[in-house]
């Protein structure tokens, strides 16, 4: 990871401006930076930039993505905001403890581990802002101290999934939410004022969780006065993942899908969220909506994300799958995934980054409907099969290098 | 199913030639014309000509693919070569003992499968030829005496799987092989001998089973000599078609996959085949390469094939997948298959024969690349990804449907 | 199946008093006769009176199971009640469309199934009762009348599952339940309305669902009464059997289990029936306690069961184990149940009519706790594990057989 | 783990020879010391010595096992013979990189793996032995030394798996094999080298492995001879546990199980073994015969094991169960087992030698039926089904705790 200038004189003559220069140096800025997921991505930065761990799980590493443009893993840099209080350091503790991160890893990075604690700032709580308008004003102001010290900055909301918000009729535009702010109302959810304040502070948004953000409308007109794009939501990093693999399959076969039950277990912190119903509505929503759209009827079947307290950082999932072939002979399909959500989801986090780094300097604006390949709800698309994602992904990928690298 | 005209003088003025016309009568010709899959097949046709069953597992009825040119169900009419003898009827009651066909079904075809038992001809068994030459031209007869009552006939392999066979040097060109024929030897393997018979006819061939077939240099020499398409080979019905699936997934995700392991329960006839060392060598090897070349390196991993009698038509499979995720973390994932083979290859085969037919009409010849959806290891291509397959399927679907229906 | 007598002046002189004399006929009362469960059991014991199938699934026909003193398939009759009208013959042909029944055996049955029809007789819905005392005298009236055709009646509730039900005082004992019904209250639910009557004809009565029955203190108080014996409740056919095997694995190899996760999808009325949660909550409140009296601690989890109308009368059940072994050592075991419930019930009804009626016989009274093998929940016994339950049936089974046939 | 006393001078008088006195110290012996079993198993008992963990996994730790004399875990000393000259800290090193042990513990019992290194011998390869009864007489001259310092001693094989040996007419009786050493023969196979070399320095013998060990004549013989107890073979760990606690579900609910099939993925030491198509028929009919045993009928269905390499100490089998139930409906069931074998072995081993240690105490003689629970191949016995193989542990248990602690 690079070590950010410390003061807003950064050298500009050396910023990536110049037609084929170096792309600088990223601020990475995750709204919930003390998570398992932004540990994960966190303590994985820094074992790329010392070269410590291979490429695995980076979508960026892949030898068909045109790589030119991207941040070098060693000059990214990581900050955030995080409601909760416990250092990076105990956190990778857990992580270790959890066997999601090798022991030795989080020992040779500790060095970065310190140096991006000293980059993390407190965050807002649901229902704890009296005055919205001055908690957003404060949270842009963390990361307008913070993008002084880099090239870029590109935000990622990696924090708890929020329940369904509904910000009405005072977010519908700029003016109604400004309005409403002056009438002392406070109408957007915490992952809305995030996103709020990212967008003032000039830096693009992206949605790993399927918490509301910068989905409302007066944020959306915000973006586009910016300038600045935007992606999410909602990170596909197993059984939905499985799905957009697996739903084309039996959709381009012709077979009749009469039935998809799905059952998630999840520990540690996204399973203790997903306890509280609420969120969990959040959540199968956004996975229920693709597989119909890949199927193209309605598929009954019920759809389980229940915590299990003992699994910790790893998610089993079990699909079965009814389906009727010629002559409506009766076949089914099931598989087990077992995976680890931080490890699935941190790569992907980082590739965003750089991602969003680089469309934001090809001039890029507005929803990245080309990320679609990373997401459950692809702002911007309604493609929800992985291998058309993935083509839509690289044939993108090659423009905007092209672009920032003739 | 239509009622071939019975001599050679069918009205050719009504064949397919006028740009626009109606596709005329499409002629299958089984080899292996009783077998469980040209059984289902058959009654398929039967019941899709008088509508009795829908379009399920069809993929020529896809919305997304170009019907124009298209053979209609009740059109098609089937013959075939086979060395068993059990009537069709007999045959048929097998399948709806086991659940492949429902009773009602086969009831209401049986005078379609009475009119295809009279157009079936005796096969010949490995082994059997003395004359090699002498058995290419009786064959070759039969299908042409099939072809003078239809517009178009498509040759289709769904025999048992042979043991691999190498043709050697006196096959290495037409001239050999004629050569080696009139020297009284015998080259060809029994698959072979029928796909020469079927280029001799002037059909072109396809081959649904891992065997040699036309795969031989004299015999694609000779289609080449014709102008005559051909495609194969090894349908790709079940478990391999779910790896096709998968693979790309870890692949762009960029996900390490260590090792990968299969077994597929199989009873039923193709089940007793596979129980011979030597067929299953053919199989294996076919299943195994497409995994490799998706990923893009070795895999390591038992993969089996089993006979299990109990199971009857049906197949399980079950295949664990090992991955490493970022950080080196160790993940799994492992499905289970349970589907109906001849059910789900029945329709496949019928849209190999009216998808070739119409390549004919449009003028194509040699391998037919774009139909490796189909098939575990398609001739012409080294494509395996089921969705860059489905894409290029659909892409020369437009074009022959163009050229056969401007 | 017997002809019962049509008259009460049944020749009393056969009825197996005499030891050593043939047991006699048996009537089995089925509450809920025309449901999937008692007419797979009705077509069933037809079959296995003709000798059209074998014992497959009958417990009373494991050969370690000492069968003197059982009434043969031949000699039991079947009658019942249920608030359905619709004919077992439609019912019949039901099953056979799901593959539950083979078409060939329910056409040889018909004549069985015709004269079951007519020993039918029409139930009591819930909240239909306006006075509970002569709802229940007529449905005691209806077995009586049943009763006097054969030599000894054991009814069986197989009917869908209520919702959990509390008598409350009023029906702390027979004389409050007297008194309430003579205030004009209705305090029994309809499981335990069809319970008091069973017992008032006379009859032992088996529960082969969670429903409450005869579990009511009022009830249990009349049965010690009459001296009748009873069993129950809540067959154990499916997932929860195969709980019942591998817990006490654990718990002998000293494996700690740290979650057991269970998903259970049903189709069929049981299945439409668990979709209304307070139902649901039978269900899964007895599936629970057993497995917690056997691993000897509470076991996190979610349990699941769902409906998914496709499935039919078939049931496929996922459970997820994970436990430690030695030095805390992770590891995982997982399995998939896919049978068939009526398939699996229907045998085990009959077992439980012949058995209850030896043991009426072998002059046994109250819970018979032996017959725990059957049950999630059994009335007077805490032991769940499958082994011991059968060593205790198999011992139990010889003390009766040597009582009636010394 | 104790100190053993250094030389032979150990004071007899301490030893457990006085009803009710302390077990006394307990030496095993390992034959494969060095393996990942062996290495495991020793550093567990430092552990549980030292109070580091807990006894899961450990049967002689159940609440229902009768502990009165057995040896205490602060008294168990570990010795040893292998082949391999690899040290144990590396040994253990290995298995901490693999997961099986938490390095922690390793750390803290690193004094106890040092001073079991002192007392690890060289052990003896097939085929290098040129004068067998000397190799004998040196091997048991390294028993009787190791067990000059502790009060009795347990030899166990958990080296890896020979293939099958017929020691032919050579060993049917000691005299025989006296007479063929003589005649500069070499009858016996590695693992009966050993078990000779136990019985000749007085020791008991258990065979964890399915390797020939005291199952031949001549050896038989010589432990009735010396009044030695003896027990195995080939440890029942994981799907073979599984089955044993399955089948006797299908058979008492007379299920009808048309076909069994199994496939087990291995990596390690033992994998690698197994990878030898000798060594593994050992095993595949060890597991076979109780599965057909417990069913009371031949069962098809394929049996593999296959060596995954990168799979390391773990092993995941899957099982696929075809049965029929009632009026022969097809029903299934399938299991995935995904377990660490070492950390499923490691416990067992210590709870052999306790047991038999107190055996030895109680003046047991001969095959020890009682120890079938652990045993996939039970000398002695006939029974598979594990809950009775645990209520016959319990029960044997019980007599031989009665009379050392009366």
């Amino acid at each position: 990871m690079a070590s950010p200038s410390t003061s807003s004189d950064s050298p500009s003559t050396t910023r990536g401006t110049t037609p084929g220069s170096t792309p600088g140096t990223l601020g990475v800025w995750f709204l919930g930076a003390r998570g398992s997921l932004a540990t994960t991505a966190t303590i994985g930065l820094g074992a790329l930039a010392a070269r410590l761990t291979d490429e695995t799980g980076c979508v960026t590493g892949h030898p068909d993505l045109d790589p030119r443009g991207l941040a070098s893993w060693a000059d990214i840099v990581v900050g955030g905001h995080d409601v909760d209080t416990v250092p990076l350091a105990k956190q990778a503790e857990r992580l270790v403890a959890g066997g999601v991160v090798p022991g030795i890893l989080a020992e040779r990075v500790a060095g970065e581990l310190e140096a991006t604690e000293a980059r993390l700032r407190p965050g807002v709580r649901a229902g704890e802002a009296t005055d919205q308008r001055a908690v957003v004003e404060q949270l842009a102001g963390d990361i307008r101290e913070f993008a002084a010290g880099v090239d870029r900055v590109v935000v990622i909301d990696v924090s708890s999934t929020e329940a369904p918000h509904d910000a009405g009729a005072d977010a519908a535009t700029w003016a109604d939410l400004e309005a409403a702010w002056a009438a002392g109302r406070a109408p957007l959810s915490p992952s809305s004022t995030y996103a709020c304040a990212a967008l003032l502070a000039g830096a693009p948004y992206v949605a790993f969780t399927p918490s509301p953000g910068i989905d409302v409308p007066a944020l959306l007109e915000l973006a586009a006065d910016r300038g600045l794009p935007y992606a999410g939501s909602d990170g596909k990093t197993g059984e939905t993942l499985v799905k957009s693999a697996l739903a084309p399959m039996f959709s381009t076969r012709a077979l009749a899908v009469r039935s998809w039950t799905s059952i998630n277990l999840l520990g540690g912190g996204d399973g203790s969220t997903l306890a509280d119903p609420a969120a969990r509505e959040s959540k199968t929503g956004t996975k229920r909506s693709g597989l119909e759209s890949m199927l193209g009827h309605d598929v009954p079947g019920p759809m389980h994300i229940d915590y299990v307290e003992d699994l910790g950082d790893w998610k089993t999932a079990w699909d079965h799958v009814r389906f009727d072939g010629f002559l409506g002979t009766r076949m089914t399909m099931q598989f087990t995934w077992e995976g680890c959500d931080s490890a699935l989801a941190a790569p992907l986090v980082l590739d965003l980054a750089r991602l969003t780094g680089r469309a934001v300097a090809a001039g890029e604006t507005g929803a990245l409907a080309a990320l679609g390949f990373f997401f459950k709800s692809p702002l911007g698309s309604q493609e929800h099969r992985l291998a058309q994602q993935w083509d839509t992904l690289l044939a993108w990928s090659r423009e905007c290098a092209d672009r920032v690298s003739p």
